[in-house]
């Protein structure tokens, strides 16, 4: 799809939400509707999508250049701004009054700025009033989350060869970082290692911890390429499980399994999100899953749609996310695995294909 | 000063503001008074200071571990929310009515979240309802952020002996990143180069253009070294000047120099913008000097205090920020030379002492 049609769709879907508009500020909405990617900082870049008129762009002078350059610039109109001037009031020029949607990562500083100067406009988070916007991937997108997906894998099948036993996480976090990249990631922006009781915090920090025979360890890790998100997680034991991690373990999987199974168009998220805890819960683990099922994944790492109890949003065949139970016993071990799924009509197909089962480790 | 010392401090300046307290979310305000700096996401983590309780962090239940282990988590009661619950209705349980500043860079999603569940409170974005929260630096603020400067001084320095001519910016911006990670940089954020034309674009980024004789070559680099922000701009040339170039880069570095001699304690920071900006008027350049002159630095690259017109604040010993005017003829060529400076008793001081002449490189 053309940066001219998401537009056109996003101005769309706005006008079936009852919404005026939208305002897009740097971060993946920008990227999407623009290809425009700059750097999200106090001066207030935002593009003004409006069902029944052009786009318009309000860029900071300098950064104009860079604005026309981006490469789904045509068809939008461009107004500067100079240091100085007081842009919030600059925007209001073009915006009538109604409820408007406001990207999620918009800063506060910028949020604010736009209500102080409000006529009569109500702002409310994209991911609220429009939360399926980027949600529904098209052809390229599922083929650069795919790409993610298989590189991914690529680095996992590296660490399983690799010694784990007497290094710390923190330097298994940084071949995970290098492996990620050496398989064509732009960014390595997250690389979590939990061994042993570290592997009960689900988003634990690589630390010194020296790693032992016996550790389970999660590793939960992922970052950028060519624009879009790899995120997976394996959990792998050192030297080899004993008979409750390996039954953990397979607790996980058949609750991660259970989740996929549950994948089809027309399904509420939370009923995913209920397949994988029935199993936990059945198993007798509930209160060790104190998380969400999954969310979704793009041009950002965590987007719409989620995938949790609540969220009653129908599965449409595009949608992507992951798929990631866990269950967590306190000051001992860890065991997690996830998967990127995309929603086909018949059902979840995986991004990841990396081996689901305990894999054994030096 | 200490992470408790800083929070007493700040929920001091919130009471001589008015404020009922400050909601810090993750970035360079919760660094600063915690220490803890995981990713801003959609998940609610906020740091509640309020002048006359004890500070209270409230965070996504799976991140609870992380947080407690942060280096300035001692005196910070955590309280956990879990995934499916609303973290913005646990949040009115700490927040009485009035006015609250809330970090700059908090997502839209959060605010509206918190507006959406406020009883009788008002927030504002803490650049300008605390705008001096972070902007005069302690002796190990001033001390990183001397280290980061040096560590970008000696990148310009491997860089004016490396081959321009020839050579796409693409490839001169991959060497200034890795000249910042070899002099210690944990990231290269962001790396202009701009030759020709292109460095007429204050922000443009490094492309495709071949570098050719003649061409002057705008530089502006930095990223983060130990968490603190570099930030330098050095302009060459290929081969040698022509004597409209010389005379250009002359006056905006006797513009850069004027700035740095108005900086004294209780200047107003738009009297340091006049300063640069007056002579380059004078010198009939003054409609091609299209932005501020600079702008605060610390834990972010961009934080106030702005050296604009419009701001009145009074400098302080210990606040940093860059003197960076620049001229920019359209289609021709761009200067721009900037320097990361500090406030002292006796006027500024440079953290950036690479030479400020024309190089010229090969």
């Amino acid at each position: 799809m053309s940066y001219g049609e998401r537009r056109r769709r996003a101005a769309e879907l706005a006008e079936q939400a009852g919404l005026e508009g939208l305002l897009v500020t740097p971060g993946g909405d920008l990227a999407y509707l623009t290809g425009y990617a700059p750097l999200p900082l106090e001066r207030l870049t935002v593009l003004i999508v409006r069902p029944s008129r052009d786009p318009l762009m309000l860029v900071p002078q300098l950064e104009c250049p860079g604005a026309a350059a981006a490469p789904g610039a045509t068809g939008i109109e461009l107004v500067g701004w100079l240091d100085g001037d007081d842009p919030y009031l600059a925007a209001q020029r073009f915006l009538g009054p109604g409820r408007w949607a406001v990207t999620d990562q918009t800063w506060a500083s910028h949020v604010m700025g736009l209500q102080r100067a409000a006529g009569d406009q109500v702002f409310e988070a994209a991911s609220e009033a429009l939360p399926l916007l980027r949600a529904v991937k098209d052809a390229d997108e599922l083929a650069a989350l795919r790409a993610a997906g298989a590189a991914a894998d690529a680095a996992f099948s590296d660490m399983v060869v690799m010694p784990f036993e007497g290094r710390r996480e923190s330097q298994v976090a940084a071949d995970l970082a290098d492996r990620l990249r050496a398989h064509g990631h732009q960014s390595a922006d997250f690389t979590i290692v939990g061994s042993g009781p570290n592997g009960t915090s689900p988003h634990h920090e690589a630390g010194e911890r020296v790693i032992v025979a016996d550790d389970v360890v999660v590793l939960d890790f992922g970052g950028h390429m060519d624009g879009y998100c790899s995120d997976i997680t394996r959990t792998v034991v050192v030297r080899g499980p004993s008979t409750e991690q390996a039954e953990v373990h397979a607790v996980v999987r058949a609750a991660q399994q259970a989740a996929f199974d549950a994948v089809a168009p027309g399904v509420a998220c939370q009923d995913v999100d209920r397949a994988a805890r029935a199993v936990i819960e059945e198993a007798g683990y509930g209160e060790r899953f104190a998380h969400r099922t999954g969310h979704g994944i793009g041009l950002e790492v965590h987007e719409p749609p989620y995938i949790v109890e609540g969220n009653v949003t129908a599965l449409q065949p595009g949608m992507t996310f992951s798929i990631e139970p866990g269950i967590y016993l306190t000051e001992r071990f860890g065991v997690r695995i996830e998967d990127i799924v995309a929603v086909t009509a018949d059902g979840a197909k995986r991004f990841n294909e990396a081996p689901r089962d305990l894999a054994i480790v030096g």
